[in-house]
């Protein structure tokens, strides 16, 4: 009996003549973390040793070794296949977890998006255009502060408005009055605008505001998996197949975990319907070539598992929206914060020219 | 009215001429996220947005800039507290998370270990000497296989024996029949050997883990909290005052979260009594000056905050014992794991000689 394998792909900046016994060392630590000598068990040996597929120069001092890791020994449970895949390797400076290959077994226990990006456009409507969303902000103004902010951008016919992922269950501005509130200002304006709130905490305060978002009509959420735990955001999307999940990149790190496999594979497995990243050329260090790279794997093919869309965000502006729709075509949900909010009283028509510029280039 | 405030301390590698631009940058990005230029709310603009409080050069190419962020904003939860520490500037690859001074109400508002390391001392009978560790491996094994290697363990007297952090709750090995069959080994030996099993999954699977841990008569027990979600480790550390609650450090990262603060603060302040970390000379790259640092944080004053004990880890050796125990002091728990494990059937002898090897340094 073989038994089934991740195949785990790291990249390793080292010497040539120490890189084997680095892949080596990998298929250890991400396995059985103990002298393969001592182990006398054969099944362990044969079925839960990590084992080297393969070790290649990449040609930029960086190494790629392919490691096949025992499905088994994730339990097939997000928190442990992550640990699995990078917990301890995580801590060493010049180990990059690149990608994997997941066996059809894996993509189906895990399940991916319950929507995807034809879900998402099915909620608002729109056809195969690029979808638009800003983030209301900032975080500190009370509940009606930021509801009359989301008025404005849903007047402006807006796809998605998100919480600022900083916006949680602060004292100035609770989860259970801010979301029914600006729920019903969005409402208000008649478009089909979608409010996808900010979760904090972990799994029992999140299901609860989950709750709050169920009861004020509210059809999607904003979580950062990293911060609250791949368990809980797997489990919160398997509970609520008819909710979206917006995956946002808080404390994802300098890229330890490579971006495109991070939100392109890892976030869509384990179920969002649209993942948010850093657009090169904006506050971050993304180069368009991790844009591409991340974009791309979102959409393509990951066994039966939707498509996640992805969202470049961080410090974009509207003067951008063509170069971006033309960098990453139609399928992309485009995000603007600070530019349109930086528009006052002139935020609703700001906000519609950036609604009409995705339209119109449609 | 002076909103109460976190100072956060980052490490920042950029050139001189830039470094003000990128700490007002920070202060910005961890606490509103948007041109401050457009916020109108006098509030918001006094009590929320970070401020900016030194900013100095290192003189190591690293410029330290201490800001000030509201405590309002994280909301006195864990994962928010997270969040509004690193979250987004966790993506620039040149800033380090270094430190953190916390004011009383966030220490008082956490509460740190229950126990720690006095704690730690007390349920297995020990003085003022270091403590002792082991490591369950390899996982693969069910679990009689592994409860014949804890009864070895806990015949050499070893304080504690935690399961590996790769042990979850695979098939080969489920936790409800694990470990009640390793908690009764480790009691029949007659020894006061505390077993910590290691909790996966989310807030809900790992109640229930617990649940099961305290039918067995199991007084503590391991997570990995970068895994969990944070807000998931304070949850049980608050629900459960009588466990003890061992931090292991999977997924921290290659150090974007200074090792001394990530370890010596944030988890203990978060409740962790003991705090497993790489090293220096092991399998991990922590030099012995980070090592040093984090044991110090961790037993140093933080309010009124318990000590946790540091544990390091990561390939240590029989071999090594005195020279670790002079590196740590007496303040320490000697964690042993492939070593011990590769001892085969001679494992409750070299178990008997390390724990003996503590003792007779005490």
């Amino acid at each position: 009996m073989t038994a089934e394998r991740i195949t785990a792909i790291y990249h390793i900046r080292d010497d040539a003549n120490r890189v084997d016994a680095r892949a080596t060392g990998i298929a250890v630590e991400q396995s059985v973390e103990m002298p393969v000598a001592a182990i006398t068990d054969q099944g362990v040996l044969d079925d839960i040793v990590g084992k080297v597929e393969s070790v290649r120069d990449l040609g930029d001092g960086t190494f790629e070794a392919r490691i096949g890791l025992s499905v088994a020994t994730t339990g097939l449970e997000a928190g442990q296949m992550l640990n699995m895949l990078f917990g301890n390797s995580s801590m060493h400076p010049d180990i990059t977890l690149a990608d994997a290959d997941f066996p059809d077994s894996v993509l189906k226990a895990f399940g991916g998006p319950n929507h995807g990006i034809d879900g998402l456009r099915r909620m608002v409507g729109a056809q195969k255009r690029a979808l638009t969303c800003s983030a209301l902000k900032p975080q500190g103004l009370p509940p009606q502060g930021l509801a009359k902010i989301a008025a404005q951008m849903a007047q402006g016919g807006l796809d998605f408005i998100k919480d600022d992922h900083g916006i949680a269950d602060q004292a100035y501005s609770r989860f259970a009055e801010r979301v029914p509130r600006i729920a019903e200002a969005v409402a208000a304006t008649g478009n089909r605008t979608v409010y996808l709130p900010s979760l904090s905490g972990h799994l029992e305060q999140m299901r609860a505001q989950i709750k709050i978002c169920r009861t004020a009509g509210v059809k999607g959420v904003l979580i950062a998996p990293m911060i609250a735990g791949v368990a809980t955001f797997h489990a919160l999307v398997r509970e609520n197949p008819d909710f979206a999940f917006m995956g946002h990149p808080a404390l994802t790190g300098p890229g330890y975990i490579a971006p495109p496999f991070l939100f392109g594979k890892l976030l869509r497995l384990w179920g969002a319907d649209a993942v948010v990243f850093a657009n090169y050329g904006g506050r971050f260090g993304y180069t368009p070539g991790t844009c591409k790279a991340l974009a791309v794997t979102a959409l393509g093919p990951l066994g039966d598992l939707k498509a996640a869309v992805p969202v470049p965000a961080g410090g974009m502006t509207l003067a951008r929206v063509p170069e971006m729709l033309q960098f990453y075509g139609r399928d992309v949900m485009l995000l603007i914060g600070g530019d349109l909010l930086s528009a006052g009283d002139r935020m609703a028509q700001e906000a519609a020219k950036f609604q009409n510029a995705v339209m119109k280039a449609a």
